[in-house]
């Protein structure tokens, strides 16, 4: 085997290959037009200028209720001298919406006249001439202007064109994009089962995401199948693609300067490299090329570099051939919490956590690898590190773009830890009284929590971790594994677990002493559970080895899923709390009460969302909610431990 | 015919009828699950929380192309002491993301690998473990959680997804919402040819409008054939609803407390009102019910209460439904223009225009009929004038929401005066060349355009006033009335006025001196439009004095609007101009060419976007498509006139 060194053609900076790109693809042939019926031209582009065809409203209508008259006849009526009018001669009913009747030019309310009987009417105040009258075109005048062209259609345009008579409209065609995945080691996760998942075989994944993308910046996305890495067989697929009615392909993977990187190689057979390399991270090994006009992209393979390269690129491409300025995400000042180390003449898209904390948003990065697809799914923003500098200090504002609403960070408590249906209750409760509020939880057990807050993710965990030689439960656990970290130890419940069986216990279980029985089998929860971490202690205390307990090794993430297994008849018992039984109908057999307390660090403690929380869980509403589950008590609820 | 007075039932402010409304529902029955593919659940709520099944990756991989060794062998080499390795033996050639062969532990860049030939490579430096290689699970653990429920799936979700071998996911159905058209006047657009349209039939569009705001909120439209003024027909179709398998009704118009608002009387017959009457303008005629456990809305049928009353309570319950916060829009400081009268106990959703000038915001209110779907097509922004105070004065802060994003209203040329349709032709072709800039016109007159501008509320003004004493047009009025503003004056046209009048001029008219006749109704324009002071210079000059003018006193506001007055034969005559007869086809007396002059302010003259302007106006294209109007000549076009 050998390697053949493909080195980067003059590496840009994202600014100079952003000029490039758009300089030489300003002036390209326009997209096709297409006209379709104006709801489905919701999001669409108009390509033309839309005019009226008529006026809205398109006859003299009535504003109100009441009874449409000639004005000039009701001068002089008084309160003092009602004037009497003459229904369907001088005075015609008539309903709000409804044309006006020949010669009429006013409408008096229904509250305003006075039914004499007998076809007669009586009034107190003149009307002058329109009063209560929808004029014709008062709304749309035909002929005049609706929308520009370029203008996007929202659902209120569709109000304003079908009122004026347009009942289709011209659009831009999406701009249609072939996406080419290339790599001889990927499959396609719709004609593969996970169980024969070979050593080295990859799931392809960035097809799907940049056809998303591309759906969401406006153009029609079409996937070709998967191509290994042999260059005529990739320069065909483009060829194809140019010659018909393709206007963008992108190619996924090959597109570094590795010994199997052929894209260059190909664009520069076919048309011309524009560039290759940009000094971005991630997304460094991008090509930009065209071919007969049209653009190329040869798109890196890690799914972060994929994505940076498709929102830097890509998608501002697809907005300038549908005439549409380059979307922006809003900005907010932010406080990274660490220093942020970078390099020269880098520049760097680095993804954070935020969090408001007192009136600043604090900013964690998470990992930096371009190949983890959860850096992006998981961040709240992205902190462009210019390529100038050589790192950020910590505590110094910078801009992060954001990539939720601003409110909805600043409204959210994120909870990582242990599961208990407690948490539910308590997240319905908060957004009952504050709607904006949301608790967001992530079950991951009671260790997972503790490491979420070492790194500084959440803004509390759920934990009940016994410690095995006083009893206690969470303090011995932070003080060991959270030392730098000051924290508030709150208790929510105190929760029976215990043994959960088929209905009316066929197989006799009467405690964690019969698990090592033969014609037992059990499931078991995830190590660093507290559940498992009771479990192993009270085995340990009954000299049970769990290789006697028949399903051990088999391990769910939440009770509920543990009372599934038994509900189902897939085992018969597993360990957990009252509630998922009773939640399944399921038997209960009690072993012990343990306890289950939020673990929240002292910077977010004195925040208003906390007190919120706090103040939600000591109320009478939320511990009634939690009585009425049966398997709590709420004795120590509310209660600071540390 | 009888009129029954229908009486609100104790009416309701916003805040009541929200929470009447949220409380009633926040409890009913969840919404179903389905299970869907990853890709197909984009934009959608997943139902249950989602773990991984598999690792990301699932096997170490290489991260650098080069050779993967056991870093164990490569220890002591040095550049002065190289250590040499056997080719597939010692050392594996790799690329980037393939599987690192057994028992290797670290890959060496290509970059710092001697190939001395013959099956040997030499490096001059150890690896240390673990080093450029992906470990399992470094991106995703399998059983981890991937998404909590209730989170809405993006693109980058699907990355994720994927990669964590979840190729479907549990969403919550869309809720499916009813939407019942009613009234009798109404004609459906796609059975319907505009040439057929009888008095009286009006285009029925709310449905289609609020049927794609459903789509937006995240739920599905089903749209329900139009049904006549019969109450019986409603109940019938309500009732057919709300035992099948949709979430939630909304009828359409007849929501009022009119002799032929039935909805009220229909869902109390069927169920409960909860609130009839909300004190919000547009959107007072609501109904909230409850039929079985599901929402029932009475929707006003005017286009602007429908939307406001969609967005204030039924979007919000879908978001509800949907386990999400409520949709909140961006906001931000804005001064008014003028004072905004508004009424006690109401609060209105005011529309406006907004418009940077200077580092301000100005905010120009449009017109405030709850009729005219164009006031919220046209707005940039809503202002919320609450319900205990009693109008806004000028030039404060005040909040608005915006409708557009900041950064596009950032970017529009903000004219205000008189109008002319040359202007639209002048924002479309704007436009064709910057897709970022916008131009937004409001039709005040030319003396409102002049007044605009010393408020400093626009950017510029179109105008045609006309110097009686020497014929000049809008330089002694900017002197007079623009004392203390430096302004720029550019010729944007020269254009025909005169008299328009049916095809056939079947009144015989042959000039303004006609206008005293007594057989003649006339419609004016408004007080300080340039035509105003046209005509009354003109009257002044023939001797005839306004009273003898029949409908002297009857204004409206744009050309457009007194040529449709003409052609509905509401009047014999307008003074307007060539373009507006064209458009509709009516005859037109010319009776003077007009100078139409844009007033620039100095400050403003310099800058990017009036250049660009000035720009377009003076491009052959712009000329050339008002030469194609006809009426216009364009010979001092773009001059500077002063």
């Amino acid at each position: 085997m050998s390697i053949r060194r493909n080195i980067y053609l003059n590496m840009k900076t994202l600014k100079q290959a952003r000029q490039i790109l758009f300089e030489r693809f300003s002036l390209s042939q326009p997209l096709l037009k297409e006209t379709i019926s104006v709801p489905d031209a919701v999001g669409r582009v108009l390509a033309e200028p839309v005019f009226a065809v008529i006026s809205s409203p398109n006859f003299h209508l009535a504003a109100m209720d009441g009874i449409a008259v000639t004005a000039a006849t009701t001068f002089g009526a008084s309160e003092t001298r009602p004037k009497e009018l003459v229904v369907d001669t001088d005075a015609f009913y008539i309903n709000t919406g409804h044309v006006m009747p020949e010669n009429t030019d006013a409408v008096i309310m229904i509250e305003h006249v006075n039914d004499m009987g007998q076809g007669r009417v009586e009034i107190e105040a003149p009307a002058f001439p329109w009063q209560n009258v929808r004029k014709v075109g008062e709304d749309i005048v035909a002929t005049e202007l609706l929308f520009p062209h370029n203008h996007v259609v929202t659902p209120y345009c569709v109000g304003a064109l079908l009122s004026g008579g347009v009942f289709r409209v011209p659009v831009m065609k999406k701009p249609k994009v072939l996406v080419i995945p290339t790599g001889s080691e990927l499959v396609d996760w719709r004609k593969t089962s996970l169980e024969t998942l070979k050593p080295g075989q990859v799931l392809e994944t960035n097809s799907f995401v940049l056809g998303k993308l591309i759906e969401s910046w406006g153009g029609s996305f079409v996937r070709h199948e998967m191509l290994t890495d042999v260059p005529e067989i990739i320069k065909q697929a483009i060829l194809d693609a140019v010659n018909t009615d393709f206007d963008m392909v992108l190619t996924v993977g090959g597109s570094s300067a590795g010994s199997e990187d052929y894209t260059r190689n190909v664009i520069d057979d076919l048309g011309r490299v524009l560039v290759h390399g940009v000094t971005i991270m991630p997304g460094k090994p991008l090509i930009i090329g065209a071919i007969k006009d049209k653009p190329i992209f040869g798109i890196p393979g890690y799914p972060v570099s994929a994505i940076i390269a498709f929102e830097q690129f890509v998608g501002p491409l697809l907005s300038l051939m549908l005439g549409q300025p380059e979307k922006q995400r809003p900005t907010v000042p932010v406080e990274p919490t660490k220093k942020i180390a970078s390099k020269l003449g880098v520049e760097e898209f680095l993804r954070v956590k935020l969090g408001a904390v007192g009136n600043r948003i604090v900013a964690t990065p998470l990992p930096r690898g371009a190949g983890c697809i959860t850096t992006l799914t998981q961040a709240d923003g992205i902190i462009r590190v210019p390529n100038n500098i050589e790192g950020l200090p910590p505590h110094e504002p910078v801009t992060a773009e954001l990539l939720r609403p601003l409110s909805s960070i600043k409204n959210t408590v994120v909870v990582v830890g242990s599961h208990d249906n407690t948490l539910d209750i308590l997240a319905d409760q908060i957004r009952f009284g504050h709607k904006n509020l949301t608790l967001s939880s992530s079950h991951v057990g009671s260790m997972g929590g503790l490491m979420a807050i070492k790194k500084g993710v959440c803004h509390l965990a759920g934990s009940h971790l016994l410690d095995t030689q006083d009893g206690s439960y969470n303090i011995s656990y932070v003080k060991k594994y959270l030392p730098d970290v000051r924290v508030k130890l709150v208790n929510l419940v105190l929760r029976d677990q215990g043994l959960i069986v088929l209905p009316g216990n066929p197989k006799a279980i009467n405690g964690i002493e019969d698990l090592g029985r033969k014609d037992i089998t059990f499931i078991n929860r995830q190590a660093g559970s507290g559940t498992r971490i009771l479990l192993d202690f009270r085995l340990a205390q009954l000299g049970i080895e769990p290789s006697w307990v028949s399903g051990y090794e088999n391990e769910e993430f939440t009770h509920m899923s543990v009372a599934v297994a038994v509900l189902s008849g897939t085992v018969d018992v597993a360990l957990g709390i009252y509630a998922a039984a009773k939640a399944l109908n399921l038997d209960f057999i009690p072993v012990v009460t343990e306890q289950y307390d939020l673990i929240i660090p002292e910077i977010f403690y004195e925040s208003e969302n906390i007190r919120i929380l706090l103040d939600t869980i000591n109320s009478p509403e939320f511990k009634k909610r939690v009585q009425a589950l049966g398997g709590y008590s709420t004795e120590k609820t509310g209660q600071i431990i540390i």
